[in-house]
């Protein structure tokens, strides 16, 4: 019998339909799209680009869907020369998810999510959030044409992470007072036949676009021993799980990958959860990774279900160890990571010393964001700078170096 | 007979052996790299990956050379949606190069530089300039295990543009007094046996790198009407024509398109140059565009030969346009640019008013920058801001939208 494509709720296995516009379960939980019969393989994806929409049998939007793309995903997934000797590994690369349109990860869930705001004939789409995502948001949303909108609470935001949103042009609303019920309402009135599109971390389909991730280092490397990201809400880790997940039950691999999980300790719910048995948000989340500073993550049961399928593992890393990575990749490979991305550098040094991840082993390092992202950050680092007064002091300095 | 690879003057037409470290001829002209004999046909890269280094056999880096890359180049073509209404336009693609490793099409040079520096057994990169070459100079250096030195006059710049020279950790060298002497006593010293290597864009190596982006437009569309390009020192605009001329000698395509150089109208020697017959630097070029503010270009008689050659136009447009441009193009198709980037709509637009392009025709606009590369110059456009303080005036504002 022919098994469609469905929306399942986590905690009821409630079914919906597939163009059901709802983003949570009637009983409030998270919804998983669930991948039907398929005759996906990869002969049929040779010859297409490299980006996300290669894999479209496994993204399961409506066949009259428009696609909104601009071309993100098919990132290069670097070999790292250096670091491999330092770390006595086997062999570390790096997925340098810093080369999509906006800079960050969050373009691969955007595609998705913004065809179907369009399939939806949405007006406008809709987030909470002053970060990554809400200038990808911005951008899909000018993309397809609908107006971008994002809500922040009164207690403000960093003014310089809001240069996306204005050369987007994207509407901020500040709601003073009761955030949380403000969202909610938020949810409830776009369920009921309105024209504008939440695209919020709860969002299924963004999951959709960004477990390409997956898909793509099984092409350009096969499986690793492991794969490492930054945890903030916890959506990333789980898309590329689910993905390795896909391709393994359709018989296209023999086994995923262990997932290591890393937090910023300032920020790290989901670290205490896996030690301690017991989950508990924090209130005042602090690490200079702003990307991943999510005091109570959304996905927070998914990431634990994750680590334990996996056989994986959740390390912490403190902010000095953070900036060691950040400047260490870029001094020794030269990439511009942002610092979100370091962690995972670090977390996988701390995985070795823990003799959580052998050194006969090989893994992959997700850089979720580039260096671009964090301009205040960067500017911060100290400027080693030389004056000279005359050109044989200049060729006295570079014979010497 | 066969023909080997060379490097040859543009004046005096004296040759070089390929491997000879000299960026300049002895007679002070700029050098040309020229393919010889080359097995290369479209079968041959099908199944490599779409970066710079799928095109190895017509980048004739000696074969004994490690390759220095971080999967640069590969960047999508992306459609206009709605820019072709607007414009009434057969048919508008940008091509854009902010995807690549540190925001700019650089990369593509500087991995074939970089590559070279290694070659010649370097142990430092050189070069003058605080822009996107020395971020992608110092990438590319660090990547290569070398020693990332920038050269600026002690006149200083602005501190904004130095975040990625931070991270890469270069040795910035202030040199008061003379400096365009300086830096000639540079290129003196590097051609006797030092081991630093230049990568101004006197560079010829460089080019070959950033010739890719002619090969990957034809793979991707074919070969256009016209291909737009912003212009500062010219090195881009000619290698993307060097490019499309190598693949029409090896028989492959069988005409080129008409390349439209643009300039700020405010630092557009190569312009008047082109209205005139007369060439004259500009003494303090002016421009938003900082990455095409250049007062006397490196390449400009190369490209006058170039829009001749392909029977080409030179544009200029101001400051107003360009910023318009910049809202325009990120508003109407998600698109975040450098500003030096936008001007290629600016340019477009006056070309169609003055009937050099015409509306049957279709134009691949050259996008050079990421919009994260000018965090100043996004945050200074204006925030569109609403405070709400309660949830029934949200969902109002929300349903009138």
């Amino acid at each position: 019998m022919y098994e469609p494509n469905k929306l399942v709720c986590d905690c009821c296995e409630r079914v919906y339909d597939i163009t059901n516009k709802r983003i949570l379960c009637d009983c409030g939980c998270l919804l998983t799209i669930e991948i039907g019969d398929t005759d996906f393989n990869w002969s049929i994806v040779r010859g297409r680009p490299m980006e996300v929409w290669r894999y479209r049998e496994l993204i399961p939007t409506p066949r009259e869907a428009s696609i909104v793309s601009m071309g993100e995903g098919g990132t290069p997934l670097i070999e790292m020369v250096r670091l491999n000797s330092v770390l006595k590994l086997r062999g570390v690369k790096v997925k340098f998810e810093g080369s999509n349109p906006t800079g960050s990860f969050k373009d691969r869930g955007l595609t998705v999510a913004s065809t179907m705001a369009l399939f939806f004939k949405c007006r406008a789409m809709i987030v909470a959030s002053t970060g990554n995502t809400a200038s990808s948001m911005s951008a899909y949303a000018r993309r397809a044409g609908l107006k971008p909108i994002v809500i922040i609470p009164s207690s403000g935001v960093a003014r310089g992470k809001l240069g996306q949103l204005k050369l987007y042009g994207a509407l901020i609303v500040e709601v003073s007072g009761g955030f949380d019920e403000a969202m909610k309402a938020v949810i409830e009135y776009s369920k009921i036949g309105s024209d504008i599109y939440i695209v919020n971390s709860i969002n299924p389909w963004r999951i959709e676009g960004q477990k390409t991730i997956a898909y793509e280092i099984i092409e350009q490397h096969g499986v690793p021993d492991w794969v490492v990201v930054p945890v903030g809400n916890g959506g990333n880790i789980y898309s590329i799980w689910k993905g390795f997940k896909e391709i393994l039950r359709l018989g296209l691999i023999d086994k995923i990958p262990r997932m290591l999980a890393v937090q910023a300790l300032g920020s790290s719910p989901i670290l205490r959860a896996y030690k301690s048995g017991v989950y508990e948000p924090f209130k005042e989340p602090r690490t200079i990774a702003s990307a991943i500073r999510i005091g109570n993550p959304v996905h927070w049961r998914r990431v634990l279900r994750v680590i334990e399928e996996s056989r994986g593992a959740v390390v912490g890393v403190d902010d000095s160890e953070i900036i060691r990575a950040h400047k260490e990749i870029a001094r020794l490979e030269g990439l511009g990571l942002e610092t979100s991305s370091s962690t995972t550098l670090a977390g996988l040094k701390k995985a070795l010393e823990d003799k959580v991840v052998d050194r006969g082993e090989n893994a992959i390092l997700v850089a979720t964001g580039h260096a671009l992202k964090e301009p205040e950050i960067i500017d911060s680092y100290d400027l080693e700078l030389i004056k000279v007064d005359s050109v044989n002091d200049l060729i006295s300095i570079l014979s010497k170096l």
